[in-house]
């Protein structure tokens, strides 16, 4: 009984070091541990997660509403108490497993409580008076989803751009000192030519040259000048080389620097706190007479908490590959690699490599053989490829002829020529033989077989749909994606579109923290210029033709549709100023129509963007280097195919099998000392993510980091 | 006699070490080394530079000229055959150096004959018609500039250009794929809106895309779609996110992974050939029956061809510093390190340390030792900037109060303000105080130094030209320049702008590359758009606007601007092209007034600039990330203080010095050997480059590239 509290904190520790958790929220007392396995409950973290996404899309149906969604004040004020309710709950629960000490002093809890204590006055009001006031508030509503467990991946990447921030600001600084001494410069050069707008006032000064920035006002805000002498050209040339061309590229320098040397501390902490809750977990779990050596029974005890999931056996082949020394006990050292071995799926080895129809009945056994040979056989490949070629030049010379023969697209009836048909028959084959040849489970496997299932069903849809439907004939614009499929011949398109593959689960995270930050940005716009009808408006102004609205559709420039009416009209407006380009058109309208004081927002809006967007740009960069280098320094051809599964192979004999099998078998670890004969060989295999190839690549750095351990493990013990 | 062949062609193969040339172009008998010696002279050089650059500038005297520069056709043709002449003697001279053979196999040279047999022809066929023809032939020009001998970075960064290009036009296929899949997609959704000009044709389409891969007409093309549907916004997202966002940062990722080995190969194929070089050299220098020690009598007389500007103690010190062993003979791996030695500065260590102004009259050398120590002195630097923060308040609380009140900054008189006069006053004291009390040598030899200095100089100017002439205002407007003192204060701030001093003389190779680009195209462009005014085109289409010209100033584009007339005005249209922002306006306006077809010659341009920009951030990522990745391995807290000057210290005694001194005295390396007492320290300098840094940095595979050469030497020496 008393060695089960050992096993469960030791499996806490080891929890702890999986998850990143600091240590001195460890559950210090058996009246937290109630609270901690709540605070830990899968559940529990559901509803968490539910309840801050309810939050935030609570936007849509509040004012301004998307129409379809609206509700009441006091429908949706009574919702985000609920939600708001919840997420106390959360903080209720961490209050009782951390105690009011550790409680107070977590600053990101504090901070949390801050939020919520204001949130819920505010809706407490808005509730009672039945009415919406300014609420720039509900823009801090992505911190609870941010703070959720489920979305660690966001808070690193959070936490990498707010460390960043301190050189990226210096070189902001930087920036706009240079454009203030341009600014400057502009002005006593430019402000005396009457034709020229853009230099009237240091102010237009300014905020035209940060435009140029931007480059979105080029080569227009040189023109007047220009006009004038041609020799003005320099003032631009010599701005933009140093503005745009090299303090730019230095800023992003800077952000690669950074975001590449978090990426590698983020590496050494998550590695030595990984090996300070293995030291924890070993320590609670060896008996005092034999304080080297962790037995299997504890082992299996503590892996009981750690993983319920785990068989008898998977425990017992995790403890068979942990032991290297064939000793019967896990020395520390061997404990350590425990996280490797923690997430492999295992397996008896002859399961795997048969054929999915090897235990067919005769003849199928054969004919599903020969499709396997077919299917794999190098020219058929080829004949796929040669089709998927020749569809592309069909797609191709069909919509050239659609286009210079002025056919209207809606009423084209695709399916008079029967050359499509063939070519989607042809593709329903080949997805068919695959599957058959090779089974189900290897097809949907990988990645290109899926996206061509897709494809294919996609265009079956399509043909199904122009049988039965003139009018549904969007489903053929669909085909031409089918033509990704070629790429797959060369090196370079496999690297190219396999970091698009790879770079996809973390640049999820990255692009629901852009979201987050355009939600902060959106509900502030919506407060900002709510109800603000931008038709017509900005009369004698530069940006006056954008906006000009009437029924005549050749007088529109529909720029009017670039506004914050709801949420996701909002989203669309902060897409196209992170794209930039015409920006400063939708920041005229709105510094015309509204106020010169919304420029702040627009130039916010901008600099936020250009972080984070820089931060994109590094996260590609570092991500495609890593792949390179990982290649190059490790000798593989292709980084999935070689090193994309950690395979490790144990062999059993018959009496570790019974071991195994029957519960009430006492648990020993002498059959590994005995080198006797085996029989049983199990393959246990699970996918390597980027921190495995991180370790794997920097192995020198990384033995420097296990003998820093060692050192500052060995004062611990002696002091 | 004999042994001054062996001293010149080991100074040969030791000067090709160092110049990077190939060693089959060694001169092979006595009648090449006359060629040889002109084809290296430094005046033949300059010759050959001169008529490369004259040529190329014959194109402001040329059709169409800038005005004040126009020449006869008898004349700028006249004076073409004279460059062409000047620069087919070069190429009789290395037909002569190299014999027929090896004149015939290098490509290189074959290329230049080509094209000089090319242009001569034509060049005669324009004096003998007395009239211009369309002469595309023009802009390949640039080639006798790269392919000249003090051209060696540009040929470099070209060389690098054109092997990047591979990985690049794999990655321009994949761009342009993507971007036709989606012109199929966008002509059959969004063709059918009869207010949308964007998709009506599948070239529309295809353009338009093109054009929005550079963000030029975002939001406009995505507006009239918008405004049928919001949802066809969705297109335009995964359009720009997935070629924008992601392709075109795998674009650069992959010019950067490209650049960076090139950097690195580069820098091995240099290590190994300078060794090579060595080798050969080393080999000519050794006597027969001592093949393995070097004597210092053939070392010296290799010298004087080697470097005549040495004197005999030169010569010595570098001996004696490159004797590690004190064997009083270099042994190769020794003589290795030569090129290490060849540039040190020798000098009496006592003349380094003391004061200028040590050995002045007293009392003069007491008053400039206070005011050394009062310039060094640290609140003296604290005083310096106070004075420079306040000096920038002034200048924008007055350029405020100039734009606020709407003053007319011609006769706005400045000098009415005393405190003008008194900043400047302030910085003259200083300069002149900094001068005096560390001497002009040390003031001017410091790059911050040097620009306080002319910020102070153009100030004076300033001060003084508004005295006497009110509408001189001009010089007034570079005062805010002096600000960039204060950034000297902050680390980061000094690695930016530190950056950018020693980027300058790489980056002026990548410069003037890209101006040869410019070129390039500048003259494609004036022959094509030879004579075209765009003055009121284009009626009655999208850019009609930004063409109108008229008397009113209100009403005038002045797009115009943006032609093609002279070199210098076809640049800066370039150089709009190349920042990109309303490029496809210019592209527009010349579609419409000339054909169609000239949208290949803008679209290819910004393919091709866009290459050289991404080389460009490669070139400013990869130089950043070195400085950074060097301070942190070599544990240095600034590279130029710590690491910029290599410094070698070599003792003589009295013998060495008089063996020296004196011509007749025999010349032995017994001193080293022997230890005795020692008297004169002497102290050789040089700056090092990014050779020398990355030789340091990479110090471990340099270990490992000198391993192979020694294997593969071996090897050669037994068969
Ligand atoms: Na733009
Ligand atoms: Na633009």
């Amino acid at each position: 009984k008393l060695w089960q509290l050992n096993y469960q904190e030791a499996a806490i520790f080891l929890q702890e070091g999986s998850d990143n958790d600091k240590f001195k929220t460890h559950p210090r007392s058996h009246e937290a541990l109630p609270a901690y396995e709540v605070a830990h409950n899968h559940w529990f973290h559901l509803l968490d997660l539910v309840a801050s996404i309810s939050i935030m899309l609570l936007a849509v149906c509040e004012r301004p509403a998307i129409d379809f969604f609206s509700l009441p004040v006091g429908v949706h004020g009574s919702l985000e108490l609920l939600c708001l309710l919840l997420l106390s709950l959360e903080l209720f629960i961490r209050y009782k497993w951390l105690g009011l000490h550790t409680f107070l002093r977590h600053k990101r809890t504090m901070v949390k409580v801050g939020m919520l204590f204001l949130m819920v006055t505010e809706s407490i009001i808005v509730l009672v008076r039945q009415t919406n006031h300014f609420r720039v508030t509900r823009a801090l509503r992505p911190v609870f989803l941010i703070h959720s467990h489920y979305c660690k991946g966001m808070r690193r990447i959070a936490r990498q751009i707010l460390l960043s921030l301190p050189p990226i600001l210096d070189m902001i600084i930087l920036l706009l000192f240079f454009m203030l001494i341009f600014s400057i410069l502009g002005f006593y050069l430019f402000s005396p030519i009457p034709q020229d707008p853009y230099f009237k006032t240091i102010q237009d000064s300014f905020i035209n040259l940060f435009i140029l920035l931007t480059t979105a006002n080029y080569p227009d805000v040189m023109m007047p000048a220009y006009a004038v002498s041609r020799f003005y050209a320099f003032f631009f040339i010599i701005y933009l080389s140093l503005e745009l061309y090299f303090l730019m590229n230095l800023l992003l320098a800077v952000v690669y620097d950074t975001f590449s040397n978090l990426e590698k501390s983020k590496l050494r902490s998550l590695f030595l706190h990984k090996r300070e809750a293995c030291s924890h977990a070993f320590r609670l779990l060896v008996t005092t007479k034999n304080n080297q050596k962790l037995s299997l029974r504890h082992f299996v005890g503590m892996m009981h908490f750690f993983d319920p999931r785990k068989s008898r056996r998977d425990c017992y082949l995790m403890f068979k590959s942990l032991n290297i020394s064939c000793s019967g006990g896990l020395s520390m050292e061997e404990f350590f690699a425990i996280y490797d071995v923690a997430g492999l799926q295992w397996s008896l080895k002859d399961d795997n490599d048969r054929l999915w129809s090897s235990n067919f009945r005769h003849p199928c056994n054969k004919i599903f053989k020969a499709i396997h040979w077919f299917v794999t056989w190098r020219y058929f490949d080829y004949f796929v490829y040669v089709t998927i070629a020749g569809n592309f030049v069909w797609i191709l010379q069909e919509t050239i002829r659609i286009s210079v023969k002025a056919i209207d697209v809606v009423s084209y009836d695709f399916t008079a020529s029967w050359i499509s048909i063939v070519f989607v028959c042809l593709y329903s084959v080949e997805s068919m033989l695959k599957i058959l040849g090779r089974g189900p489970k290897d097809y949907f496997t990988h990645g290109w077989d899926v996206f061509d299932f897709l494809v294919t069903v996609v265009s079956v849809i399509g043909v199904f749909g122009e049988l039965f439907d003139d009018s549904f004939y969007f489903i053929l614009v669909l085909r031409p994606f089918r033509l990704l499929r070629l790429f797959k011949i060369k090196r370079r398109y496999r690297d190219v579109l396999g970091t698009l593959f790879v770079l996809f689960q973390r640049l999820m995270s990255l692009i629901i923290v852009i979201v987050l930050v355009y939600y902060f940005f959106a509900i502030i716009g919506m407060e900002i210029f709510l109800g603000k009808d931008l038709r017509n408006c900005c009369k004698n102004t530069s940006v006056e033709d954008f906006y000009k609205y009437d029924n005549t559709s050749t007088q529109t420039g529909f720029y009017y549709l670039n506004n914050f009416d709801n949420l996701l009209v909002s989203g669309v407006t902060l897409f196209e100023l992170t794209v930039v380009n015409n920006w400063f058109i939708i920041m005229g309208g709105y510094a015309k129509a509204v106020s010169e004081w919304t420029r702040i927002y627009f130039m916010l809006f901008y600099i936020v963007m250009m972080v984070v967007m820089n931060i994109v740009v590094a996260f590609v960069l570092e991500s495609f280097m890593f792949r390179i280098q990982y290649r190059r320094q490790m000798a593989v051809e292709d980084i999935e195919a070689d090193h994309g599964t950690q395979k490790v192979e144990v062999t059993l004999n018959e009496e570790e099998l019974n071991m195994c099998k029957s519960q009430s078998a006492p648990l020993t670890g002498t059959y590994i000392a005995q080198q006797s004969q085996t029989k049983y060989l199990f393959r246990g295999e699970r996918s390597r993510n980027r921190e495995d190839f991180s370790l794997r690549m920097y192995h020198d750095e990384v033995r420097v980091w296990a003998e820093e351990f060692n050192t500052t493990r060995m004062k611990t013990v002696e002091s």
